[in-house]
Order: C-alpha cells, then sequence, then structure tokens
C-alpha cells in the first residue's frame, strides 16, 4: 500500500468481507432476514457489499442517511430513531419518489402527529412499534397498555402498523457468552411477546424487528422474529472485542497515522491522530480491557501487544506501553513511522473522516466517500 | 427564528461577537499581536470576525485548514503541529502559491528533514520550535541542549528560524484564578527563557508565541512575547466554565435539538442530539460541575437548571433532572419541543456539523459552512 497522507481511516477490506459473511451466514441459518445498519460506515460501497452477501433492507439512524442511499439504489428503509411531527414532510418526499421507508413510534402522541399528517397528505406511512426491553433507552413495554393504545392509534388513524421493533442495546456492557445469550433471548421474547399482544388485540403486527451487534451473534433462537438489524459489526472494534464478540484481529478499521515527536523520559511517542481521528469515544474505559483511544498496530495492522493512544488531544494522539514507561520509545518508533490504530468504536471514529480508504488483499487502495451530517 | 432540522449547531452570534471583543481587547490591552486558533469553528465568517476586530493572522491544527483559509485569503498562517516529512510538499505547495506558512518542531530529526526537503526545492521554510512548559504533550524544554541543537540545525540547514511557540494546555485542568494566573506565567516564563537561550548562543528568535485560552485571559504580564493564540474562547463551553473563564451565559455554540420520546417512569425525556451531535466528549466529567453530554436550554438559549443529558447513543439524547427523577418530565418538555444544549467542548461538537446556523439579535439566521477532514 502506499503512504497516504494522515491521519487517514483504513478499511481492511478482508476482515470487512469475513465480518459480513459470518453474520449473514448466521442470519441464513436462523432463518430471519437481515437488515443490516448502515449508520456505522455511511458509506455506499460498505452496504453495497452487505446487499451482495444477502441483506434485505437497510436500518437508517438519520433521515439524511435515508436520502443518501434512497438516492443510490436502497429503496426499503427502516429509519429507527423515534419519529417527530417536524421530520414528516422529508419522510413524506421519500416516499412519494417511491422509497419504502418505515418509520418508528413510542407514544400515542406521536402516533396520531404521524397519522393525522398521513390524512392530510393521502399518505398511508408504515410505522413500526418501538419496544423497550432491556430498559436502556426509548421504547414502550411489551406488557403495557401504553402499546395497545400506540397500536390503535396508528390502526384507527389510517397508518399501516408494519410491525414492532426492538434494540437491546445493553448487550454492550455485558462480556461473558451466557450474558449475551440471555439478553438475546430477552431482547426476542419481549419484541414477539408485544407482537403477540397486538395480534391477540385484533391489531397487524406483519415485522418482528431486533437486533444488535452482540445479541445478534449470540442468540440461540429467534423463533417469531422475521428480521434482525446489526450495526458496528461491519468493522467491528475494540469494544467489541471486550464485549467477546470478535477478535482483535477481527477489527477492519483502523487510522493511519504517523510519529511526530517523542516525549522520550515519559516514554511517549507523539502521533498524528488525536482525538479529531480517534473521535471521543473512550467506551472502553469501563470495560475489562482499557485501550485508552485505541489500540496500536503496525501500518498493515499487525498488533503491538501492550502499546496504546493513552490519550489525546485534537491533534495529537500520545502512544505510549501501557502501565510501563519505554524510554527507548523514540528508537521503537522514530519520527515518520506510521502506524494503525484500531478504535474504540467504529461508529464515532468512522464519523470523523470524509472518506476510508478501502485496502484489499492485493494492497491495492480505493477511496470510499462516507457521508455525515442530518 | 424558524425552526430549522434538527439536530442543528446554532451560534449566538451576539454572544461569539462578545467573546471575540473581549479577548481581542485583552490583547490589545497586553500590547500583543493576537493570532487566534481556527480549529475550533472551522469556519471562514467566524475568521472573518477575529480579523474584523483586530487578529494578525492564524493558527491552524491541519494543512487542510491552511489549504482552506488560504485559499479564501489569509496568507498568515503558522501550522502549530509538530511537522513530518510526508507533509512537507504540501506545504512547500502551499508556500509557492503565496502563503506564508509557518512550520513547527520539536526535535533535531525532524527539523533536519524540513532543512533538507527546503533545500532540494529552493525554499527557505519558516519553522518555529515547540517548546514544553507544561509538560502535557509536544514541546523541548526550555533549558534542554535540545532546544539549541534544533535551533542550530534549522538555522544551519537554511531554515528561517522563526521563533518558539508554546501551548499550556495543562491550563484546561485547572479552576481557580489563582491557579490560572501562575500557568499564565508558567508559560510566559518558560517560552520567552527559550527565546532568550536561543538568542544568547547567537541564533535568532524574533517570535516569542504563547497561549491557550485559560492562560490568554488569565496572564497579568506578557513581557517578552510577541504573540498570543487561542481558539475555544470565540464559543467557550462547558468546560471554560468549569475552568472559570467564562459564564454559561457566554456560551456561543448550542446544539439545537428536538424531544421526540419519554420513559416518564425514569424522568427521562429523549431527544435527537446524542453523541453524533453533541460528540462523545465528556471532559466535564472530570470537572467540578458534571454537565453530562450537555446544559439544556430553551430554544433561545436561556439555561434550565438542573436539566442535562445525562447519557447518550448514537442518536439519542436521554435529557433528565440531574440527581432526581422527574416524572412531570412529559408533561415539562412535550414531544416535539425544540431545546438547545450547551456542549462540554466546542471544538469536539463544531466538528459534527457540516453548517452552523448563526442566528443574529433579530432572529435571522444564516447558514456557515465549516469543513472536516486533513
Amino acid at each position: 500500500m502506499q503512504t497516504p497522507a494522515t491521519p487517514a481511516a483504513v478499511i481492511h477490506l478482508g476482515r470487512m468481507q469475513r465480518n459480513i459473511e459470518r453474520m449473514q451466514s448466521r442470519m441464513d441459518a436462523l432463518g430471519v432476514k437481515f437488515r443490516p445498519h448502515v449508520k456505522t460506515a455511511k458509506c455506499l460501497p460498505v452496504a453495497r457489499a452487505q446487499r451482495a452477501a444477502g441483506a434485505q433492507g437497510i436500518t437508517v439512524s438519520t433521515l439524511k442517511e435515508a436520502s443518501e442511499f434512497f438516492a443510490a439504489g436502497f429503496d426499503d428503509i427502516l429509519y429507527a430513531v423515534g419519529m417527530v411531527a417536524p421530520k414528516l414532510p422529508q419522510a413524506l418526499a421519500l416516499r412519494r419518489q417511491g422509497c419504502r421507508l418505515q418509520l418508528l413510534v413510542d407514544s400515542a402522541d406521536a402516533a396520531r402527529a404521524i397519522a393525522a399528517f398521513g390524512r392530510e397528505h393521502g399518505e398511508r406511512f408504515e410505522v413500526l412499534i418501538e419496544v423497550d426491553t432491556d430498559g436502556h433507552r426509548a421504547g414502550v413495554q411489551p406488557e403495557s397498555d401504553t402499546l395497545l393504545e400506540v397500536g390503535r392509534a396508528l390502526a384507527d388513524g389510517g397508518c399501516a402498523l408494519a410491525g414492532v421493533m426492538t434494540h437491546a442495546g445493553a448487550s454492550y456492557e455485558l462480556d461473558t457468552p451466557e450474558a449475551l445469550e440471555a439478553m438475546a433471548e430477552q431482547e426476542r421474547a419481549g419484541c414477539v411477546r408485544a407482537a403477540e399482544r397486538l395480534r391477540a388485540a385484533g391489531l397487524p403486527c406483519p415485522i418482528v424487528s431486533v437486533g444488535s451487534t452482540p445479541t445478534a451473534l449470540s442468540a440461540r433462537s429467534l423463533a417469531g422474529v422475521t428480521e434482525v438489524r446489526a450495526g458496528v459489526y461491519v468493522f467491528f472494534d475494540l469494544v467489541m472485542a471486550n464485549v467477546g464478540v470478535c477478535t482483535l484481529d477481527d477489527i477492519a478499521l483502523g487510522v493511519l497515522t504517523t510519529v511526530i515527536g517523542h516525549q522520550p523520559d515519559k516514554g511517549w511517542a507523539i502521533v498524528d491522530a488525536g482525538w479529531m481521528a480517534m473521535s471521543r469515544d473512550r467506551g472502553t474505559g469501563s470495560q475489562k480491557h482499557d485501550y485508552g483511544y485505541g489500540q496500536v498496530c503496525d501500518a498493515d495492522g499487525r498488533v503491538l501487544e501492550g502499546y496504546v493512544l493513552s490519550d489525546a488531544n485534537q491533534e495529537h494522539g500520545i502512544l505510549s506501553r501501557a502501565g510501563a514507561v519505554d524510554t527507548g520509545i523514540a528508537q521503537k518508533f522514530p519520527v515518520g513511522t506510521q502506524l494503525r490504530i484500531l478504535p474504540n468504536h467504529a461508529c464515532a471514529t468512522g464519523a470523523q473522516f470524509p472518506e476510508y480508504l478501502a485496502v484489499a488483499g492485493d494492497g491495492s487502495v480505493e477511496a470510499w466517500p462516507r457521508f455525515y451530517g442530518w
């Protein structure tokens, strides 16, 4: 590979493809549709690789993602953040252009707002109800009256009640196979239960959508589930390695950086990947292995055991040996040395870059643009 | 102000202008040039407002910033990150186009690399030596042999040894006027001492450049200093409020967000500003007042005492009353309510947005583009 300007976000294509195939083959074996969350990469070639492997439809976290991916030929899109009135004109415009955009709500107020807007504009919005199966964020309880109230507000208001969805983001806080398996079952059972209650009340519920990278890779059964969503698995990262669903050798995203100086007495090398490149994400700080701002690898991605970015300023990273002062750091990593840093959180690190350098097995490099904003 | 799509980065122009004038008048009173660091906003209209108030030249943290600002008519630019060989062709190109780009080094190796490249291409680079006055990052010690070695490598190698510069970033960790004043004096004295040692060794040192927002606002004397740099003062943020150099009412950058749901039993409102909008910066987490992911204000920027973004996912912020469960949260902040969130760290939050909405005192709004990447 040629030496590009640093810092640069590098994708190891072999690893990415392996991650994509691992997830898809798991979903195929469990007999469910897989709808990847494209918020991690926000990059068309990545989503195309997921689709080529068998993914059906995509999940987005912003209407900007919906617009960008729809313009590139992805027309089956779940917007997996609670919908509110000010965003409805944009959703309507996408549907009028032929995008099968599905919306999400977790309150009767929001459901009624969508229904009213739909009636006003003659649009039958497809809407899922968000279900809370782990207490970490949004969603209605599977056993709640609110679930049925929201369902009726949608169905009676003229929307297509498309189903239920949940995201067990609390799985990110676990780190044993047993706990992950239990969380996957909790996520499945809660979402299926919500679907059953809607159906028992005479309401439609064709879609039962669950997912997070850790639960998708840990579920033993997906009985009653129709589709699974996951995002970060495509790159993986150090948080996921601590959770236990990948190894460091699966991590497909790295930040290429150059050594720009040293403080030998402190055992520091200074590199040009600060937090602007790595992001401020310190997700491994509360996990069993704290990697600082990232795990140091050589320029080709081979892990340099024990070396981490221990601190970061905006455009300066401080590279050191974890728990020790390596006074030979300037000899080990002379000025100009290129290194690759594995990130804590691929979604946050990717977002700092206008493009990825996608590196193939033969060393050839393609620039893949990514977008940002709302 | 009309209701724009959320999340959106909003600049309160009145506060920004007041911040700019406060800093500039201080620098004028202390008799030094002021060279603002444009890495905070990466936005032309912001830098133009700084220049209009009296700033001379700019400081940048990336060569991308240098290129963008030079193309817009800023031709006196200090690149304040240690220079390495792979970036020299880009620096040369800028200088050949007429940009007075100054470079920075803190090792003899890097100095020799610049000198050799300059001789090869017939370019007399202007280079400053980075001095370490607070132990927090890069730079040579004022009393070190290395200082003189680097100076000689530059001067003997054919570079213009332009001076010394330091940045007391450790000032961010302080929070009393006395400690800040002492740090400002430590920064000044160390940098002036380095200049004196170079001059005593027969080397030129016209520029003595110091600065950080806290020290620039705390220095009592800048004797021997020729210019000051600071960046975040233009917007200020919650970290700076904790440091004690601004109040919440000085913070000019906020993230406009919309309430999208609730978990009333937990006292949560869910908003559409998650960490993708706020950034992952948790700088106040280690300060005397922890604001979570940000201080909640009404849509016009009036502080709602006690309400913070207590947690954040990628596109979801969790708004709650600090230290209490407000079970009336859904009534207080109904779905659709717009709020403004003051950020922990303006440099990190601004970087998440392709543009700012600059709001004038009369409520009129202009979209100001900002750039990113390297």
